[in-house]
């Protein structure tokens, strides 16, 4: 598209012209003192590999000794993309001219020069990295000292647990992927008899509790639901114990436990790759009194049928809220968590203090 | 496209660098207080619909009794299409958590609340509809009581007319596409040989009159012009009475009669999709004095040929205004409608009262 | 896309959130006073040509006797592009209406109107064109006399001499191109193995003379170098006597000798088609002691894969700045041109006077 398309001089009115229907509001949270998976471990080798989170475009690459860096994907030289280059004796070298950079950012050499002893003082940012658990973690502020440590899959490597992982985009903000991963309401409706049918009257109590870094709603009441999945979990049936979460910034967790014998635990990190669009990095950690192999065989493409349900519906809303020019929404008490989740991701764009308080409160839904 | 190529920061200068050469003016009136066709009846059926209007996303859908309902296409509640849900007991059914609305707009139903009594609060805005002459007619004012009623397809249901309805879709303005619609020097150019042939000296007077909510002009003197529309239409010769006419805010109309046996009318409905888009159903009536069947095969691929010839070359003057941030149009008098049909618009758009006066003016021009 | 897409109430913050890393200049000079190539001689025939340049569209057409036409590719009756007409008795007819223009932008005939003694005053913009060298050049500058002739290429005709012409397009500015196509240390990364291999330690001295339309670098103490194009040159060796050389507005020229039989010159005009796309007409003059059928043979696929590797990088870079919103470039002393010949087209585009004086610095670089 040239960019003579945008004129500002065609658009005499808004692009919807009517009055009182727009509003500018999007509930984006641009949190950047904070952790974000920004790949699997796996998907890093030994070439170079371009990410974006927060529309920061990053370099990774393994140092020396494989250890993990991630320096802004722009040469400071002439401004082209670092993870174009190649990986050179644990530094990223630069495919235009050849400018080497350590994971600390710090340029190491610069080809053609007599002298070059200034060289580290040509600096590209570099971000702060963990690996642990499979995942890439990096702290979006750069040149930074992080002020925690990144969240952990609580799950992985305890006895007698299998898990499955599944890295999925979707365009959407990450406060509107995180509601609707946490949303029991619209499992009857847009996943209409893969999860849940339709109501069958029963009034559950959700227990919300918001602290610090979190917010969860327990649901207390919750009997076996007849769907597929909950099939899959307990063919003898039993009291659900189920916890929705949102841990600050970026982790989606909902927990199922079926009698004393079956646990579910689908833990995502949410990385906001840029306004709208949001990669989820599930990991589902599972011990069920079924066979696991056949658990394994039947949860990836289950997950992903109700995954596409959500990325078609998540992509309706983001186009309509552009359209619109914002969001214009309307709640009732059975949103449970979504404007928790956002004073939550809101207060930390702020950098406002972590409330020690717990607020609860009780909201009445039928399933 | 990613939204950074559009930073304004990049934008040192207009994107053409020639002063003088552009102008910010572009002939888009946006008339809300109209009826304008949405779709064809044929056209909605037992799933919603998705339109738009001056960029209005509309859902149409039929209600109790198959009644036309045309909504907001935007759920109150989380801001996805409502057109992408389903037509539940007569009431648009939203796909992401199921509330369900009415063709008034108000919300009948939030699944999931225990108490639901003020759902019907919770409303997406309602437009008025009309459904006649084969067409769904909406106001584009919503919330709002239209104070007239649609156009009529005049010639529809008489004695001896036959009928070919087109409905397609050029990238320009209405205005544009009126103008283009109803002008007669282009045709000896645009559709060399298929409509009019290069001129043949004679001179016409157009007489031009401009009243509330119309212009029309009339051609005295014209013959038979001699292409191949014409040749079918009266193989004999004989008088030519010619009108062109735009009626407020979106009607063309094409009127020949040679001699008292042969009639025609194309009457256009204009329906602005976007500033730049406009869709156009075409209804073509006819009673001549050649078999209707022949007309019938013949007129439509004739039509359409025609039609992509306008089409081709309104996105290309769209392209150019767009490129140049506006229009810059000289006129001269045998551009007979053009100035008049953006009078009234504006007019319109302005809320402007009626005139009650007709102008009329004298024009000569060589065909 | 539709316009919407970028609302800017949709834009809280810059795309990339990062304080301090981002800067609203690109090197973007748009340089109106000047002659750019618009087309090679043997693309405008019979029918005419639509080009760019600086954005601005253009319809190039041949009139009376041949002479070329380069008139504003708008037609000012209702703004369609002249471009899509057809050249009638040494005019440009529109193919909408029918007016019809000579190549001086006046306007000699609207069809239609009964006295039409006025249709001169109805004029597109002319602009100055020059036909040698087998291209078409144009002047900028609208209704404009040129105040100087365009830049010949020096060796067309000289007796002993071969060429290759070439014309290929880069996105990329028209200052990034040029910096780019005379930049020495890039070859040895970029074009790794083809043009330069890694370096041999050989310290030059690069002797930089900038005077009041042009800056060159003279290479002092290059040995021939090893790679594929310089064993094509010169079989035995030789001394090599190398200027890369930028003449405003808008020439790159590469110049070799090695030994006394040996002469090569790169002389590209780069044209602005718009601030980020760059078409480049390369002409190769080549006398040289190896036969020259095998030369020709050879030159093209290798320019063609230089040029690939170029081109890529360019856009990445292009793409890079466009992301950040500007650029950022650190430099040090063996980017040798670069700033000159943006401090060069920076001047040209203020309409500042050419200096007379020479500025000469000398720089040291390892290859």
């Amino acid at each position: 598209m040239d960019a003579h398309d945008d004129d500002p001089k065609l658009r005499r009115a808004p692009v919807v012209p009517l009055k009182n229907l727009t509003r500018g509001n999007v509930s984006v949270a641009r949190v950047l003192d904070a952790w974000y998976v920004a790949a699997a471990s796996k998907d890093l080798g030994a070439e170079p590999l371009a990410v974006r989170i927060h529309d920061i475009p990053l370099a990774l690459f393994r140092g020396e000794g494989g250890r993990v860096g991630a320096v802004l994907d722009r040469c400071p030289h002439r401004n082209v993309p670092l993870s174009t280059g190649r990986v050179v004796q644990g530094t990223l070298e630069c495919g235009y001219h050849g400018w080497r950079f350590g994971t600390d950012g710090a340029c190491r050499c610069v080809p053609g020069r007599v002298a070059d002893t200034d060289a580290r003082a040509r600096r590209t940012p570099a971000f702060a990295t963990r690996e642990q658990d499979g995942f890439i973690w990096v702290w979006t502020q750069p040149d930074a000292e992080p002020s925690e440590e990144p969240y952990r899959f609580a799950m992985l490597g305890r006895p007698g647990y299998d898990h499955v992982r599944q890295t999925v985009t979707a365009e959407g903000t990450l406060h509107a992927a995180a509601e609707n991963a946490l949303d029991v309401p619209h499992t009857a409706f847009l996943h209409r008899g893969l999860f849940r049918d339709e109501s069958r009257g029963i009034t559950l109590t959700a227990v919300v509790r918001r602290s610090g870094d979190r917010v969860e709603a327990e649901y207390l009441g919750e009997p076996r639901p007849p769907g597929i999945v909950a099939r899959l979990l307990s063919p003898s049936g039993g009291t659900v114990t189920h916890f929705d979460r949102f841990v600050l910034p970026c982790v989606a967790e909902v927990e199922y436990r079926i009698g004393t014998e079956n646990h579910l635990l689908v833990a995502t990190a949410l990385t906001p790759v840029s306004d709208f669009v949001t990669q989820m990095h599930a990991v589902v950690s599972f011990k069920l009194r079924v066979p696991h192999a056949a658990v394994k065989a039947a949860l990836k493409p289950l997950a992903m049928r109700i995954f596409q349900q959500d990325a078609v519906m998540l992509r309706a809303q983001t186009d309509t809220v552009r359209r619109f020019g914002g969001e214009q929404f309307v709640s009732t008490e059975i949103d449970v968590l979504g404007r928790h989740i956002w004073r939550l991701l809101r207060g930390a764009e702020r950098g406002e203090p972590r409330s020690t308080a717990v607020v609860e409160e009780h909201v009445q839904l039928v399933v």
